[in-house]
């Protein structure tokens, strides 16, 4: 306890949180048992310097958070017990921004919100790619974590470079070109000269990054969204395949395809009212279906460009090649889709159909590049009662006692590899009681990624238990199939990297070379578990 | 000299080459005086890791080159005298290849022409970007250089993943999702699972490669070449302005310039038998311009697309935003273009002038996919006479005596930045008096890098000074204006990053974790001559 007093002279009395007799309890949306020293709250690189400076000599272990919305894969939970919490977001400054060159320069503690905010505010002809997490996520979190985005950027770690690192023993670099005196470069080229040491710094325990740039894109002003679904198997391949052949050659841009739980699960809550048990009965999913005109998945392709005319030629030419396998093929520019606008109410009242959700996906933030919580929404799944506190647009799972595990698995971009793995993965959750909300994020012409989270309610006794071995039950068979994770949460650390010893023993080297006195966030990244096998 | 024999039981006698009474003088396109032990020619990787683990035991330095075709960087030749060349020629084996993903895997060996050849025989819908260097580069070396093509995927380093990697330890490592068993995804995603230890591998001395796998991209077929020329810095300018904005939203794609000087250099060797004296008369210069129809910056923008329309309507734009600003518009593909084709001759005749570049441009390599040595042919502009055994399809440079120093800088792409640094490099090569050989490879929306060699004859007394000064001379401006390299060669590792005391501290504390006793080529990229500042 007096250890975490001593930063108390340097980040100011006031923002430090001494867990007095363990009354500070971390909680996030699964069962942790971690206990902390404290938390404290620098305000900029040089307190984060002194902070890990004093860690070393005393030998207590930080483990800093940027805003610590890393939902799904525990938050602000450290991987280990006897962390002090190094939160950063008292360092939210927008450090620079050139609308020329499209880059941002943010620190930790900056939101997604900020940003988009910024921007607007500066008449901007940017925008940030953004993600279904919280408003105010931290970028660079998400960044570190190798978050996606659903935007034009799609890999948030594929356009950062300049990273500000401290390292474990105080000293403080700059990544790519940011080292050298007076730089002109620093903000538009990763690599700088020499050994490019960021993918140090990214799902790693080696420096806490106080500062990075973002990369943005220019706001296309002919962009089009066109979506579809599928019913069977055959057609999700296909589908699938016919993507990949036009993102190779450029045709469209961003691809994503929700699942039909995933789809319920944003439009509204699980019926409790209707029946008790659960999981959801397959009648009620399918008279759901019908209802909002779903198909088994359900797809939006985004086109992005300047000319009015290139759009059109590349909506034929998917129109052309996906309407073959897709249902309901609909372009938010179509002569079709403005009547539909126009004339919802009469539609829906004579086919007994409901059509917001294809009217919301135009609006929805991935198209338009604004930061919403609509998706988080989605966790809120299976509680049967919202707390007074709770809205879509504050929302706060966590103290909801939302239960959410994640788990995210990188695919290659070949229709038979997502089909089959979706449905086992599908059959699994299934099997274990819960939904499949299942998404499909084509993030690039050669992988997908398959974004599966377990929705539960963590004040149903035993469900911490149950959702944690479906969980676990999903990352097994991924691993035995060969398709890995793209990220971890602090629930799968342990949980890979078993036989990699080569691999493993270099981690160890470069830790004990970084960080010899193991000072910050110990276990986070490392597979440390399988340094000695 | 017992040293080297130790590793003939490894990798055979005829595989190591002993430099016995330092015989073998491994020369280069300019001055250098390094000596070394012998060669060694290994053949797998196993090999490999036997050598790397002997000449720990006998603490010997070991220098491995892919196919030592690294021209104007240092070529076969070390950064520090008495290694052992490790020469990995001979492991030419393309490992993988996956057409419906479109990657390659190839060894240190496997050069351009090879895979050019091997997409040919297969019948394949795939293209290799290609750089200007020898049509038997290795591809490995080049991605571990950072080198840039004039293909559709420019950064090779941002193509590439799956590393395989000997350990100066010894140890294999595979990067990526390469490190785990069964993995579905080590072709096509870069990172894998936790910190990311590639770029660690790439302009350094940390480990040998000895596997990778690059990304191809499709072969559009509507694909068109637009070309034109600028005459003054205003000019200049206003197109590399455009030119952002054109990339920035996606309608054209590769762009590269070259000024009038390195388009004369490819054209034909300098005009001794009009003068003796260098540099090149500007009367000389003008009068060829004249000739041939150029410019002072000689531009093509390349269009890919499978769409017809697509093109057309690209074309349109671009040539609606550029024509403002630059001469002699035309594409492939207009019809001004193929009547020209048609009527070369007395159009040739009529007006005096000489149509071939623009005509050939059409052909060139940058543009198809295929490997070439047009660029090379190049270098040859300052000898006087050429060997017998010297031709364009297999030049020897380095046992021609070409002398030949290269320096490329990343600006950012800025009209006004590039034409302020383009216009200083000139003149400074023009008072050492050589001819300023210069070429804009507009890399991506953000950033240009500068080509830049010094061309010269090194039988020519006191030219291989005259030269390196010049070549230090502009490396100095660049420097001191903040403008840097984008990679180095032996005859620069030592002239820059002198400040970066806390970023040299830091690569001194990996190579010594990685490397403890310093056998894997020192001092490259290691900045070691700054350790101690």
């Amino acid at each position: 306890m007096n250890q975490i007093k001593a930063f108390q002279n340097i980040v100011g009395a006031e923002n430090v949180l001494i867990n007095n007799d363990n009354k500070i309890v971390l909680s996030t949306t699964f069962a942790t048992n971690k206990k902390i020293l404290g938390i404290i709250y620098p305000l900029s690189r040089k307190e984060i310097q002194r902070c890990i400076k004093l860690s070393n000599s005393l030998k207590v272990k930080i483990y800093p958070i940027s805003t610590g919305k890393n939902i799904g894969f525990g938050g602000k939970v450290p991987t280990k017990d006897h962390c002090i919490i190094m939160d950063l977001s008292r360092m939210n400054k927008i450090t620079d921004y050139n609308e020329t060159l499209s880059y941002i320069t943010v620190e930790p503690g900056v939101t997604q919100e900020q940003v988009v905010d910024f921007l607007s505010k500066n008449d901007s002809k940017l925008i940030l790619s953004v993600t279904g997490s919280f408003k105010d996520s931290s970028i660079i979190g998400n960044c570190l974590e190798r978050g996606n985005t659903s935007g034009p950027l799609v890999e948030r770690a594929e356009h950062i470079c300049n990273l500000g690192i401290v390292l474990p023993c105080g000293e403080y670099i700059k990544t790519g070109y940011g080292r050298f005196k007076n730089s002109q470069a620093k903000h538009i080229n990763k690599y700088g000269l020499g050994p490019d040491l960021s993918g140090l710094f990214i799902q790693s325990n080696l420096g806490v990054v106080t500062e990075l740039t973002l990369w943005l894109s220019p706001k296309l002003k002919e962009s089009e969204i066109l979506m579809f679904n599928t019913i069977n198997k055959k057609q999700l391949i296909d589908t699938l395949n016919t993507v990949r052949s036009l993102k190779s050659s450029d045709v469209i841009n961003e691809v994503f395809l929700w699942n039909d739980y995933k789809v319920s699960s944003i439009i509204q809550r699980y019926p409790f009212h209707l029946f008790e048990q659960t999981p959801l009965p397959e009648e009620w999913l399918n008279n759901f279906k019908d209802q909002y005109c779903l198909g088994a998945w359900n797809g939006s392709v985004i086109l992005r460009s300047n000319s009015k005319l290139i759009n059109w030629c590349r909506k034929k030419t998917s129109k052309k090649m996906l309407r073959k396998f897709v249902n309901a093929f609909i372009g938010n520019k179509d002569i079709k889709f403005i009547l539909i606008k126009l004339l919802k109410y009469p539609i829906e009242k004579l086919l007994n159909i409901k059509l917001n959700l294809m009217l919301e996906m135009v609006k929805s933030p991935f198209f338009s590049g604004k930061s919403s919580n609509l998706s988080i929404k989605s966790l809120y799944w299976r509680k049967k009662q919202l707390s007074d506190n709770s809205s879509v647009d504050n929302p706060n799972p966590e103290s909801d006692q939302v239960g959410f595990i994640w788990c995210d698995v990188v695919i290659p971009l070949i229709g038979e590899d997502i089909a089959k793995v979706s449905e086992k993965v599908t059959n699994i959750i299934i099997n274990h009681s819960f939904e499949p909300t299942l998404g499909i994020l084509c993030t690039n012409k050669r992988y997908a990624i398959l974004v599966n989270g377990i929705t539960y309610d963590r004040m149903v006794d035993g469900e911490d238990k149950k959702a944690m071995e479906c969980h676990d039950s999903v990352l097994s068979y991924l691993e035995k199939s060969g398709y890995y994770p793209s990220r971890l949460g602090i629930q799968s650390m342990d949980k890979i990297s078993k036989d990699c010893k080569s691999y493993n023993r270099v981690l160890r080297k470069l830790k004990l070379c970084l960080d010899p006195y193991d000072i910050l966030s110990p276990g986070r990244y490392d597979f440390r578990n399988h340094w000695k096998k």
